[in-house]
């Protein structure tokens, strides 16, 4: 509980310096950063809950507010040193979307719903906060990309969610497995630059 | 009861195949077609869900989400043969529309809403997923438009409220009035090429 | 409390009045006219109460929705003669702003939130409806000018929060002061064109 406590803290961060590093080229002031860093830390999870029908977690816990407003603030400030690094962040933010994703699995299952919508709970935890960021900034949102983002979460929740039906295998071993998946595909698809084939896409343009 | 949940299904499977193929010309992936898939049809429901403070529905029922995903698979592997067919999709469109939102106003007064809420529920849920698609694909949404799309949902909407507040008429016949006329107006715009007057239109440009 | 209904009415009308200008531009229809008035005035009030998890306000009372539909209506009416006073608008809207915001900050501190939570709710109410406005008519997000809109919001909440938490303060007093600078300090950065200085601001363009 408490470890969870403490990764949801830390993704909460991840998103928010990913999150102004991602707007960042767009002539934004201090509180419009301030703004686009929470909403990207928290937006996920805000919809996560809103669905679940449960308390908003930030509202209940003020600490998540504060962790991504002061990561906003920081960010701005050390936005120099940052950026020299900008590759860094790629994986820092596979790190916070595989965390955040795997744990909304176990809130979800927590709360009784099923594997499919426990999925897509997944899904929306990890991807929502940035489809929102890119929304208010005016960018693309990562649905129209190529580049693997949603696939790596639904791979590692998927088997995440095998592993906690079979009998025998420890609940918490299973999340860190799908987290670990997750960040992993993600990683490798960041490195990599793997996209998806041209069978799974279609060909632009042509309607 | 059970005639409502295949139609809502129905629905369901409708918006996600025309909110694949309206997504269609921008060079995005499987995975990410899926999501424009499911968003498509289960978006305008969610929103009308949590405004209500019910559960949701595909959490309640994972089978809508099924539904939206085999819909948006099989759009995705018969494309070229849809295609020819494109004028055939705005028709189904429209019934998928005219369902959602005359059973979205039912819904709504068995929750005890008035007639006034329950018509902003039934555009909601009729609109909700198309403009959720539109923001994701970075296309203009249909608010901006001069296609008649919301006024159909206005006019066969108002009419069931009207038909359910006279006695003696039963209200399965009220929602399949108001869902007819929602429908065969809305076809009617598409296939005579309706648009507003000018005189209930903004001149552009004129700021 | 009665007071405090009226100014929500209040605000509502000068917040459809306000959308419906904004949005003027687009080419659009008396419909679209309307479904962007009333978004622009409850769309902030409705995610606060969908995050609050309490009844969302024009559901419990279809009164806002009227105020908004006749605002919009007339506003598409009288155009023209209100064209020619556009700066008296952006001081209407910082009036709506002000009042959306500090009741906010009241309805969410009455509901046992904390002090972080509550300005978040107070900039959310504020400035919701706008951003909802602004992504259904494709224009830029106000979050991403250097005009100041949310700072005002932000500095007058906390005042209040801060004026709140005395002993022997008004709450309502504390509330009036709170609305009162929002207002002053919107009004003041249209009339004297305030932006943010640059050093809280990103230079553009070079990501």
């Amino acid at each position: 509980l408490d470890v969870s406590y403490l990764i949801g803290l830390f993704a909460t961060v991840t998103f928010s310096v990913t999150g102004v590093l991602a707007a960042r080229a767009h002539n934004m002031d201090l509180v419009g950063i301030i703004v686009v860093g929470v909403v990207t830390a928290v937006g996920g999870g805000t919809i996560r809950d809103m669905i679940l029908a449960v308390p908003v977690f930030w509202v209940a816990d003020a600490n998540y507010l504060l962790a991504a407003v002061a990561a906003a603030v920081a960010t701005f400030l050390a936005r120099d040193r940052i950026q020299r690094r900008m590759q860094w962040l790629l994986y820092l933010d596979a790190l916070g979307v595989a965390m955040f994703a795997s744990l909304a699995v176990v809130k979800s299952l927590d709360l009784g719903l099923g594997a499919a919508p426990a999925l897509v709970m997944g899904v929306i935890t990890g991807i929502g906060g940035g489809i929102i960021r890119d929304l208010l900034t005016g960018r693309p949102t990562l649905i129209m990309s190529r580049d693997l983002y949603a696939t790596p979460i639904l791979f590692g929740v998927a088997v995440q969610l095998l592993l906690l039906r079979m009998p025998g295998v420890d609940p918490a071993l299973a999340t860190v497995i799908g987290g670990a998946l997750i960040f992993g595909s993600r990683s490798a698809a960041v490195f990599l630059h793997w996209q998806m084939p041209d069978i799974l896409t279609l060909p632009g343009g042509d309607s």
